[in-house]
């Protein structure tokens, strides 16, 4: 896998990261089930694993792969999370970013066969 | 400042990084006034900052002290935003741990007789 | 699991964050091997997951167990780096911790038998 | 300040942590100098404090202000430690990097007269 590939998922992670974080403030001020404590948990989870998984490849770390390989899975759960929003912009753009991130993390681990 | 001094504020920061970022989970369980953005977004500075000030001290950095100092105003801000909820333990009990963590942080920064 | 299981886990990824990043402060001092790029990333890769499993166990989430599972897998990585430095009592201390909080988190995530 | 601004110093914020944690492992496989704990701890420093400022930033914090402040400190004295390798463009860049996040996060904190 070239650097190229890991600069991409690099970028990825962060930009997810953002994304996640900043949909946190969102559904917390729209309130009810957008508040609900499953689904803001979800998103922190994401948040976190995001930037776990680009730090990890920017040490370069030997371990980098199997970071990725579950920061995919956070992100799948957290897209899922988001889908259940149908009609809120907003989670629909965290749901893509979620999926995206979720598709390179899987190329990185080299799991991209099973996904 | 001895040694001893700056590991108490560690062990310090550490829980309270800890209780707050509990109280995240039982606030968005609450729901309500529990869950808005502005307590929760307190709560998670408090989280983050606490985590932040820590890490300096870990790692014996000079500018710990403008670090800790920073901390004791999250702290204090943390502590502010959970006293509004006054028949809640959970958050008497958050807000009693950032009153400690603000003290020690100040104390480490030597800005106590400012405070 | 019972909540003990959970908060002893919590504790002891606190913990070995804790004493792992102080080593990396050791190491750097120490200076040769001690600070070359593969012991030093290890060491922060193990400061890094142990905060994150932390926070997945503090927030509750549904996903904990599998970032415990990659987490016992970081320490297992830190452990045998530190091991490689036979005649240092910190690095000693290092690699015990992270053994413990490598088995502790191979509890939480339910996978102790395969270990 | 637009939310435009913000989003700048948000950006820059990330770059910079990346920038630093690629100098982390460049300065480490380097050796000898490149590879001291003030160095060394100076780049973590500057690391984790760009991620908790862009961290603020995307939450809106209320308090993003000072630690923005901070944050600059913390650049600044990151920029002076690559400065003192000259003939090294991997700390040049960072150098610069570090120069810039510096500028921006004291826009953000609003002292940009007292720089």
């Amino acid at each position: 896998m070239s650097l190229t590939d890991m600069q991409r998922c690099i970028q990825e992670c962060q930009r997810c990261r953002e994304v996640c974080l900043q949909a946190v403030v969102h559904c917390l001020r729209r309130g009810g089930r957008h508040a609900e404590a499953g689904h803001i948990t979800t998103l922190l989870d994401c948040v976190e694993m995001c930037a776990t998984s680009a730090n990890f490849m920017l040490r370069e770390s030997m371990r980098h792969r199997r970071v990725c390989e579950i920061c995919a899975e956070i992100c799948d759960a957290c897209a899922k999370s988001c889908a259940t929003f149908r009609d809120d912009d907003e989670m629909r753009r965290c749901e893509a970013e979620c999926h995206r991130c979720a598709e390179l993390c899987r190329e990185m681990a080299g799991t991209s066969a099973r996904a």
